[in-house]
């Protein structure tokens, strides 16, 4: 639904844009219908697909078609199939089923936020009240926890195998902001010499242990519950593991964390921070750059940082050096910060 | 923000698409800042941009720099420009400027009926109640009449040349569901011996009667108010436009209209239907196939018709020939049935 750059002023762009809400609910309504699903049966037309999922036979065919606009689905004689992409993260019968992450991305707290953009551009942060979704103990992190986890199995995978490629010494790991857990549990796989701490709110971290659980790491999995400002970390650590918690916060309020981590970090330790990471641009990549809308709307003053700046703020909390780590196919980068 | 289809898995369509509707709510934001005019009045850094539109320097960074992702500004060291497009239809001192048109398109109207497309998908039409947009005197009309008419004038002045590219001779032109009447009025303009009849709600037809009186046909335009199904549409018309109508209603419904417009034409008279056409496939081209969403979640049983399904629905009613005329650079299309 792009427009090529043309010669003539067009208001396709603004239309497409103006109307981009509807992709949106597009996504939701296929997830909740369960029309991934429903193909990846081998339900293949209008109405059999709408058989399938309770619905009428012309709303299906409007509903596959846009999804099949928006390269969700591919349309060939009015048969629907699945994409590469649907058929990993939108079946529900995949181990990667993204489903879950809608009621953390959909849920009101964060749309809530993107309605009040203008407000939030006036003041330079969330116009939400009590801080946004950074508030304590906040609920929305138990659904991010649930909901997120299958999205971010590949990249913690990723990053373990970056961070510990020979997995053949101790690790003491602390992982801040633990969330799901998936970062720090990926490393306890991979390493059975790895002891990973998370630390978090008491109703996160349940999930994090159920997951280390299910993972067969429990006996090398412990938490640390409360704010990560407050709590003691201990000592001692080879890693702390900072993925996508930065951007929550304004750069001064990072560098005390980081000096506490830092703190915590045994000599030659290093700090692992994954973050949606734009160029110096601030407008490149698109998925990167762009994030730090969500910030705006979502936090008091959080962002999406540039490598120079997070450079900066590890520099200003005591660390010697930064480096910068693609982690392909995801978007996110790992920033490794040696004590 | 589109991805090209990978060789691995990768979630980022999902999560462009389940945020996409951040990007109806940044264009809100920028028309509603006024951010393209303060642009092409020369503000051109965050700082000179943000204290004209009185917002924070950070907000506006972050705005401007999502509104570049999203190619309707330009970035270049750290100054912002418009594009071709934005300049034309987004600063508030271009005659073409749309922003009132997002009146229209973000009414909570439209929106609602988006918001509920899982349970308009499952009934097959609007979940809204009391038939969606196309109750009678719909307040919405009058949004529309005022909001899209600098959308609407450069396809009514094209379509006025393609129908009537002479203009030598006397017309009679009956134009139902009028709006803000600049389709029949494009013919007035063009061609002296034309007079129009202009047909639709009350409320509405004041906003075409000032758009008559600013173009100076006021002379030429005559009206009749009410329902296109109830009221009389009187006889001997050479053409009737039919622009952006017969999608709101179902084939059926469709007939009966035209079966009446048949009747009130002379003989070798012709209807103009513009429309949104998509191809036999339905998911080409995509702003047109698209459409048939918006019928869908805002009307009980519109939609988007092929051509073969409007050329069915104009033989049924009697016509002889249906011809189908592409309106570059608009993306809608005009259809022209003889009697």
């Amino acid at each position: 639904m792009s427009t090529p750059a043309a010669q003539q002023p067009s208001p396709q762009l603004f239309f497409q844009t103006i109307n981009a809400h509807l992709r949106t609910e597009a996504l939701k309504a296929g997830i909740e219908l369960e029309v991934f699903t429903a193909i990846g049966e081998g339900n293949t037309t209008a109405a059999d697909i709408a058989k399938r999922c309770q619905t009428s036979e012309k709303g299906m065919r409007v509903l596959c078609d846009y999804l099949t606009i928006m390269e969700m689905l591919t349309k060939k004689d009015n048969h629907y199939a699945l994409t590469l992409d649907s058929s990993v993260f939108l079946d529900k019968r995949s181990p990667a089923y993204l489903g879950g992450a809608t009621e953390f991305l959909c849920s009101s707290m964060l749309t809530d936020g993107a309605k009040r953009m203008t407000d939030a551009v006036r003041k330079g942060g969330t116009a939400m009240e009590n801080d946004g979704t950074i508030g304590p103990d906040h609920p929305i992190w138990v659904k991010f926890a649930r909901g997120m986890a299958p999205m971010m199995a590949m990249p913690a995978q990723l990053m373990a195998n970056l961070v510990d490629p020979n997995a053949d010494r101790k690790l003491k790991i602390l992982d801040i902001a633990a969330g799901h857990g998936l970062y720090g549990i990926n490393f306890a796989i991979r390493n059975q010499q790895a002891e990973v701490t998370g630390l978090d709110w008491t109703a996160v971290l349940e999930v994090a242990k159920e997951n280390a659980e299910k993972a067969g790491v429990a006996d090398r999995y412990k938490t640390i519950e409360g704010s990560a400002f407050d709590v003691d970390f201990g000592s001692g650590y080879d890693l702390v593991l900072l993925t996508n918690f930065l951007h929550h916060f304004d750069p001064p309020t990072g560098e005390t964390l980081l000096r506490k981590a830092h703190a915590a970090l045994a000599n030659g330790g290093r700090a692992v921070t994954l973050e949606f990471v734009p160029n110096e641009d601030r407008v490149t990549p698109p998925d990167s750059a762009g994030f730090s809308m969500m910030m705006l709307t979502g936090t008091p003053s959080g962002d999406a940082y540039t490598f120079s700046e997070l450079e900066r703020m590890f520099a200003n909390a005591g660390f010697s050096r930064s480096t910068i780590h693609p982690l392909p196919p995801s978007i996110q980068q790992v920033v490794i910060s040696e004590k």
